[in-house]
């Protein structure tokens, strides 16, 4: 099931395929996932993309592996079932235990749980959740 | 903005002021904060939330500061202002920094990206993401 | 909070004007809500929406309060804010008792749960919940 | 398609195959559909679910056939593929007619036109639909 | 996958292939996608949706393949995995151009991560951005 | 509203300040709308924002106002209120009419209501949609 044919390297513009190269570099494996495959239709999408992930998901205040429970935690809210999966195999490559995943999912259905809870109660804000009000700027 | 009122104590039910009895002895503030109120309509509904809420938040294999950053994702991603308000004023509470705040927000952004890119392109699950196939319990 | 005023009666059409009439004639009231007098800078889709609503939340197999039901499900989830206000109005006029209202959240609540772990564990349906396999028309 | 295997019944832990033991009472059939045989993976949540699942699901206010119907409808909208499956099966089960079922798909189909409309509007919630103005608890 | 059976033509009922014979005269085509003989065992809906999906899409003040574009965008925010496909294609069939496709992919990726950030942020509307206050209707 | 207060220039860091006097220099205004204050507590994100923005909302295959309706129906089916209310002026300064919008808002609403219909059907993808099946890379 895809939109549009997943791009071979010898389908792939130049430009994608020198991103495909990069990603096969940092990742140590010549294997190109269908999401790239996929985004090679657009080499300028698929750069900005894959540079920006790279920044985003280094290490920095958060680790990364927590960086990709939360990237997971965002793609099965969004229900996008292809990130899930990518992103769980990313995660296990990157010291995901099993008890570790139990959590996140309890976390994620808890809070799929009182989120709904919320909308539908209508629940406002309480004051002390809030910024300062707005200012305008001089 | 609300469906039905907060109930104020004075209004709420035994069993309802049994379950704000707890909330506030376990964060040790007398403040109970309006989705409790708001819920406190159905005591069966807030003492089961409540009392799940307290198992998958404490400390595991994630640490609980961890957990809140899981649970803010899952709610800006279904759009509940009140939730990502009151866990993010959670996380503040047990150490989030500005830093980690800032990342926590570029991994959700990255992540809102690349899965409506997915979404678009009906991309398929690569078949080594995948775990065995479905089998048929004995 | 508007992107557009919300019309006034003098400042709508003439078309517009008939919908309001005839909501004010099927509610016996003179009150028109906010999403109607938004909605009347199209009168088209003003017209088109409000005839359809009726024959849909009409009594059938189904309730009319039972439908109002499952419209505040999907408006919770959908995080329509207007929409689960009103029509948690709609249903209080039709009967909702705080019981029902209570059940409702319940199931609300439960199904957004196991939703968002079925998705993040990529459960397959079963085979025995599927139809027929898709058979070409001839 | 799954993150995880689903578990046969000779790989899944005590505290699972004790809460497979109670579907299969409770159910009247052998049969475990996968959503639990990918749960079990985590005996805890598995049991949380299961548990608090035939507490909201049970007859009440609302009857249980009512109950699957909102299931269906928060599902649809949260996109979840395998909880619209299970859940219409569940509600055959329990006596839903294919004029109930074209009734539920109406009002799922109309509440995603408006909730669309009411947000792509920002129509702003009329004062009569609230509950009276937050108070603070004593 | 499929929660009813997709209605042959000679299972179909007397007013769904009224719309059946609409659908391949004016597409110019025999064949009749899987979407609506989903929905021909509700003829009413069917014929509604139809109907309405007519006039929606038909030249305007956008033009039609524009019109597409909006509807792919809407189907893939919302998950909606067979809408993008074959609106995709209909896009194709009205001389959508890889060039289009790409910067449509562009827009809706975009749009997701600003999105996602002003609900993480809880970022309060700017007065500029609002149509004058509500006001009552006489 | 706001989960961080809004930056006012004067609280802004110099790489924040930079990005606000681009913003002040392309839209030829000296008002900076609160997304980008509240984004200035990470002038990282700011910047990568601000600057991909750019690059996608420019004249190309698609015209800029285009772009905007189709960044308006991503933010109304995320239930993104800000980005409504902030795109929808956008659209109108780059001469979105009246008859425009309704058509837009239009089509949201069918592209909503069909989505909910086809993911509650659970309706396969046609072969005819699919690109041809995907392949593996050399």
């Amino acid at each position: 099931m895809a939109v549009l044919p997943l791009l071979r390297d010898e389908e792939a513009s130049a430009d994608a395929l020198a991103v495909f190269k990069d990603i096969r570099e940092k990742r140590g494996t010549d294997y190109v996932n269908n999401f790239w495959r996929a985004l090679a239709h657009d080499p300028d999408e698929l750069k900005a993309v894959w540079d920006r992930l790279q920044t985003v998901m280094a290490p920095g205040a958060l680790d990364p592996l927590i960086k990709e429970l939360i990237y997971i935690a965002v793609s099965a809210t969004n229900g996008c079932g292809y990130c899930v999966h990518s992103h769980t195999a990313s995660a296990k490559a990157k010291g995901l235990t099993p008890q570790m995943h139990a959590e996140l999912l309890q976390v994620i259905a808890m809070a799929s749980r009182t989120n709904a809870l919320a909308v539908a109660l209508g629940v406002p804000v309480d004051e002390r959740f809030e910024a300062e009000p707005p200012r305008q700027g001089d």
